[in-house]
């Protein structure tokens, strides 16, 4: 380990930073603003916050905590339960601190994770006071290089005041050059980004820091929390043939061809299933620029389906984690990790016309998408990157399943409860009934689309009877609503458990 | 005339194409996807569609039209009115046809116009069978010069089977270098948009069109609709001191300089405005980059406080038509107009770091903003550009009156009826109450400011009752939400005539 350690700690100048977790956490005050490494639970600092929990566990400390992304328990659940923290962004998805921000114990800030470096540059989240990153080795030259993610890491150890290093000897050595590291200057001083291809290299392999900032090294050897995703099921199966077909279309189109665009696929298990559908399909020599590697990507490199995955994190399965990092050099040439200001930049999605494929929690008749909050209050996750790429894709892609809840529910309403993407950013709507294309349709012309093609037939009439109600009382307008029925189903729900009608 | 004309037409080989209105109309078939210049009544074909609605008055002749933005009379009343159009997009802004759109007489395709000239590369419209461009000349060279927009003119030209051209000589021939067209190439193959500053010039004078494509030329005496925008009032002079106290405030934050960053002000009578407000302020060598020059630019630059503007358009109220075109000299190296498609650009917007002000329909308690639709169903304008800008802005402010229709409607509401920009989009509110600064806030954090700062004094006490009850029923959520009650403030609009609790 002495020797690891020793390797991994090339800036021999830090040595003497080195300290114990209980060391490093008693660095933070009550009240501090803390960015932290860490994207969809891959790349997160774990040993100094469980340190911090203890600490908060017994004293009055509460900080903000803005990260990549969703982090592991160590923050989002154990932090987060002993009350140390006051308010958190950007994203979140562990069930512990959903539960707090839904009691209102804990604030949280839900924003496009492509915005937070230029809100980091603007301090519009306070003096950070200190940053608290995972790294697999800090080089002689003084770059710190990130572990399974990228994430904010660059923007937080540029604008933090001090930096505390969880310098993670479990993670293997090989992720040394699987980083991209490129950090666009200041708004109206920058350069384009100079990428016209979703493999190229524009950075270098780690983030280079000051060391002077460096208060604390301290030695980790947690693994990343495994990625939760479920495995794909006869329905999500359904719903990747549907999009295959979809794209099989636009072929003949002419608007598309067989390799397609640079694939995005969002986190979680209804993304992850619809692109393990590609295994079996003709698709080749795919791209994928993403936010997260999550498992089915890492199967498609095996099955020579993918040639390249850029992305900020690598998320994955306990299966999975084990075979990609014991051997991450097959993909050494196969894949990088970028800060998310670039792997979801909206000047790259545009020029490199990205497909979308992001998980919707709801979709209204009219083809808004509601992707985090359950009945307009309870926060479920939070938009993450989905608002970036959807936006700015050349095809914004939005799957469920049409039902939740056993069927007590249906994922398509007449009005969502929140949007958080709007008529005006969803192209598609897929769901184990089928596909709806809405590109450059009206909104009355979307609504056969919709409740025909994609609606559970449980739910069908119901929502044509709320549709036809409302052209009946309003007439033929733009977007025929009845503002006190919009919610009914909802009202049946809490009534009876069941949106449907009585 | 002739003379004139013969100047005007550079191009010989097209002079046997010069033909009547009524006789390019004709080339036009029932059915038909017709691609017209145009933004914000400036820069539109005028004599064509008059001619294309007497035939419309006697024959069965529908057809889509799709334009840079909103249009003058000619189409968006008179065609529209003579039933010559089935569907229309990506933006309206006449009476005439918005009654068409709310009577389900014509089809409305509301779209962000960043985006149209990916979905006219990509087909989304179908076939482009005809164009319908204004210029006031073209060049020897094969160039089409443009007039006070350029719209997606160069977008359509390429993509359209047939151009109709009317050369209007009542526009200055010294609008000719004005214009700087810079067209991206298709997706996947196209370099960075080589613009670090927004006084920069990219490309050429005019646009590059296919002489076989050319199948009329129409001569054309008649000037652009003037703007129909009304003078600033004591309301919009109070909004306008509280956004500039706000960039003080900014500067005195270290965010933003005397210049500021450039500025996007939005279409409308508020948003033009809350920039006259501009001219008595301390702040100097301001840059506009916006989507549409009002009268206020103008003034701006004549005040010497704007050294350089840039759009897609030229919008002016009567007078400043006289005054700007017939001394358009003095303003040709500080003003240039551009492609929406650049103009708009997500790109640029996110690297040039804009300030951008739009006008919001109402806003909610919890930061989403509408911009399009009268109580969730009524279309009023359509989004335009204000999402482009304010999903990519350094800082997306929306202002909006507190209140509307002699005080019987509260511009904040529990929860707007449709959601154009979400909470994620929204940095700053303004209204004649005040100023609320929404970044970085969770949406509880929210609430205290938009109800104390922005809600009209007749509202507050409403907004806060909804609050509080959604409290109170559903616990401290993210964002708490009554559903049942969200709308009732439209419920007591519909049924008394005004949103106040009876």
């Amino acid at each position: 380990m002495e020797a690891t350690i020793e390797k991994r700690l090339g800036l021999k100048e830090l040595a003497s930073k080195v300290m114990s977790a209980d060391e490093a956490a008693k660095l933070i005050s009550d009240g501090d603003v803390v960015g932290m490494s860490g994207f969809t639970r891959a790349g997160d600092a774990k040993v100094v916050p469980m340190a911090l929990a203890d600490r908060a566990k017994n004293e009055d400390i509460k900080i903000d905590v803005y990260t990549g992304a969703s982090l592991g328990p160590e923050v989002d659940n154990y932090l987060a339960a002993a009350g140390g923290i006051r308010k958190r962004g950007p994203f979140i998805g562990d069930r512990g601190i959903r539960t707090l921000i839904n009691s209102g114990d804990v604030l949280y800030a839900d924003m496009h994770l492509s915005h937070n470096a230029e809100q980091y540059r603007q301090g519009i989240f306070g003096k950070v006071n200190y940053a608290i990153i995972e790294a697999v080795a800090i080089t002689e030259d003084g770059l710190l290089i990130p572990t399974t993610s990228v994430g904010n890491s660059p923007i937080i150890c540029e604008t933090a005041e001090n930096i505390i290093i969880e310098l993670n000897i479990t993670h293997p050595e090989s992720l040394i050059g699987i980083h991209d590291i490129y950090v666009p200057g200041e708004q109206g001083q920058r350069e384009p980004i100079p990428m016209t291809d979703a493999t190229q290299r524009l950075g270098s392999i780690g983030i280079k820091i000051d060391p002077s900032k460096v208060k604390a090294i301290v030695i980790s050897e947690e693994p990343d929390a495994p990625s939760l995703i479920v495995p794909p099921d006869e329905e999500t199966q359904t719903m990747a043939n549907y999009l295959l077909d979809f794209f099989r279309d636009e072929i003949k189109a002419g608007r598309l061809t067989n390799e397609l665009m640079p694939l995005q696929s969002g986190v979680g298990s209804v993304a992850n299933a619809v692109l393990d559908g590609f295994a079996d399909a003709e698709f080749e020599n795919l791209v994928v620029a993403s936010e997260v590697l999550q498992d089915a990507v890492f199967n498609l490199i095996d099955a020579g389906k993918v040639r390249f995955a850029a992305a900020t994190s690598i998320t994955l399965t306990e299966e999975l984690q084990e075979r990609v990092y014991s051997n991450l050099e097959k993909y050494a040439d196969k894949i990088t990790l970028r800060p998310q200001e670039i792997s979801n930049h909206p000047e790259l999605i545009r020029r490199l016309g990205l497909i979308s494929i992001n998980t919707a929690l709801e979709a209204d008749i009219y083809g808004n998408v509601n992707s985090t909050h359950v009945s307009g209050s309870k926060m479920m996750n939070g938009i993450g990157g989905s608002g970036d790429f959807a936006r700015n894709a050349r095809l914004g892609i939005f799957v469920t399943k049409s039902y939740a809840k056993g069927g007590a529910v249906s994922s398509i309403v007449p009005m969502v409860t929140h949007v958080d993407h709007t008529e005006h950013d969803v192209d598609v709507i897929v769901t184990e009934q089928g596909v709806a294309d809405l590109r450059g349709l009206a909104p009355k012309e979307r609504v056969p689309l919709i409740i025909e093609n994609c609606v559970h037939p449980d739910f069908k009439e119901q929502l044509w009877e709320y549709y036809n109600a409302a052209v009946e009382k309003y007439g033929n307008v733009q977007t025929p609503h009845i503002l006190s029925r919009a919610f009914e189903m909802y009202e049946n729900l809490e009534k009876t458990g069941s949106m449907k009608k009585q």
